[in-house]
């Protein structure tokens, strides 16, 4: 059941992804090239199972959600550029930046930044006062006092040894943010009640801080191939990582109470969210 | 009178970007430097303009106006670095990224976009439709149909010989687009109607082409100290401009064609439009 209905929300991401109305010139091109070239599409998916926990219709939101994915592919092309980590591969292919050039890269980029605003600024996506929400919440979680600050802050750390609390502050704003909007964002948008989207919101900051740790711990023991990308980038880079500073069992420890957390936080939504219980489950398992 | 009206929009500008939040950090400072480094504030000013033709408070549209100015400067920051124009100075200083390093810089320009549609979506700047259309038309304007397709096909251009269409076409994209879209939020989140949008739509297109012209000009007979970057750039970059393509006279005349059209375009607003109408003549003069 749980794969039936992520296979049903990836086949409507996907679709969706594919169908928005790409231009024939080099910079769609480029665009495209990173957005469809595979990819978890957690953000959107998550987005939309929480606006199916709180009752609402997928169609109402879908060009919200695909905006997420948007944001997260941008923040993938800039990282990997040479003047940030220098990553010639992503997700098994090659990076943007190597197929298109550095200067069309950073503008792919910015490009699909803009229009993932565009997308979350469609006609109709719920009441106009919810939607102005959710855009303002996003360019919160996004921006400098998320996900861009935490590639800062990332960056910064990098050769330094970090403790346990300054990484946790990275990450959660560097990949907790954005994934904590895409579970509110798609509460808040189907007219989910307040504390449902604070229920929301707890079960994503989990589940986010488990998703990482997860990352740091595949980064030590994952196969290069499943992946798509090499093993053991952190450790050259002299990255303080939750595996570096626990041991590799204290890193799975430390994600399970995650996950359990995010679990025990859908407990109001009974039956509801048993796709979100059982993706806290899927992220634990997960092998790339 | 003119420079009154100027100075009382350039102040509310100036004093209301300097006290937005900034935090006390990197990222924060490197946001900063670039956007408290002079330039002409012309898209703000527009904007906050067109809502006084059309009997708007200006205070409702501040923070929106000001979201067109981080757009501007966050285009600079990628503009300048050495993967695209590769610039070291930008309004007379050294340019982002020769501060605070080119990771930085990318990530500068990324905040501030994001952080333009923050501000975009603050609460209570007109009625929420009329703010959700303007957040979807900023977005297009800045992004791959505007602004950002426009500098991919700008530095596609480098070193081709273009005609006339196609630098217009550039231009059009790469700067005229969040122009026009100035005057237009202006006109929109002040209520204006459409006749009204329509008509400021018009005046900001002419001027943003006038604009263009007169800032290849300056780029042929400026003084260096006063634009605050070298002159001869675009000469020795091989690009096609209007001077290069019409000499020196053809393009004044076609500049001065565009800014009659501007101010036609805005005879139905009457008296209330002054400032407008003198502000294509100034663009007209300018000498940086």
């Amino acid at each position: 059941m749980f794969k039936e209905t992520f296979q049903r929300y990836l086949t409507m991401v996907e679709q969706s992804l594919a169908q928005l109305p790409w231009d024939k010139d080099s910079l769609n091109e480029s665009m495209y090239y990173s957005l469809i070239g595979g990819g978890k599409r957690i953000r959107p998916v998550l987005a939309l199972a929480s606006a199916e926990a709180v009752g609402g219709h997928l169609q109402d939101i879908l060009p919200a959600a695909l905006s997420l994915e948007l944001i997260h592919t941008y923040s993938l092309i800039h990282d990997d550029l040479p003047a940030m980590d220098n990553d010639d591969y992503r997700r098994g292919r090659l990076s943007n930046h190597k197929v298109f050039g550095e200067a069309q890269a950073i503008l792919a980029g910015d490009a699909l930044l803009t229009y993932a605003f565009e997308l979350l600024a469609t006609p109709g996506l719920g009441r106009p006062e919810r939607q102005l929400r959710v855009i303002r919440e996003v360019a919160v979680a996004a921006g400098k006092a998320g996900m861009v600050g935490g590639q800062v802050a990332d960056v910064a750390g990098e050769g330094k040894t970090l403790n346990l609390d300054e990484i946790e502050k990275i990450h959660k704003a560097k990949t907790g943010a954005l994934l904590t909007v895409s579970a509110r964002l798609g509460g808040i948008l189907a007219g989910g009640t307040e504390p449902q989207v604070e229920a929301l919101t707890e079960y994503a900051q989990a589940l986010g801080l488990a998703f990482q740790i997860k990352d740091d711990i595949l980064d030590v023991v994952g196969d290069s191939e499943t992946i798509g990308k090499p093993v053991g980038s952190d450790l050259r880079q002299g990255k303080s990582t939750y595996p570096s500073l626990l041991g590799l069992e204290g890193a799975e420890r430390q994600m399970h109470t995650q996950i359990q957390k995010a679990q025990s936080a859908l407990k109001p939504f009974g039956t509801g969210a048993t796709f979100l219980n059982e993706l806290a489950y899927y992220i634990e398992q997960r092998q790339h």
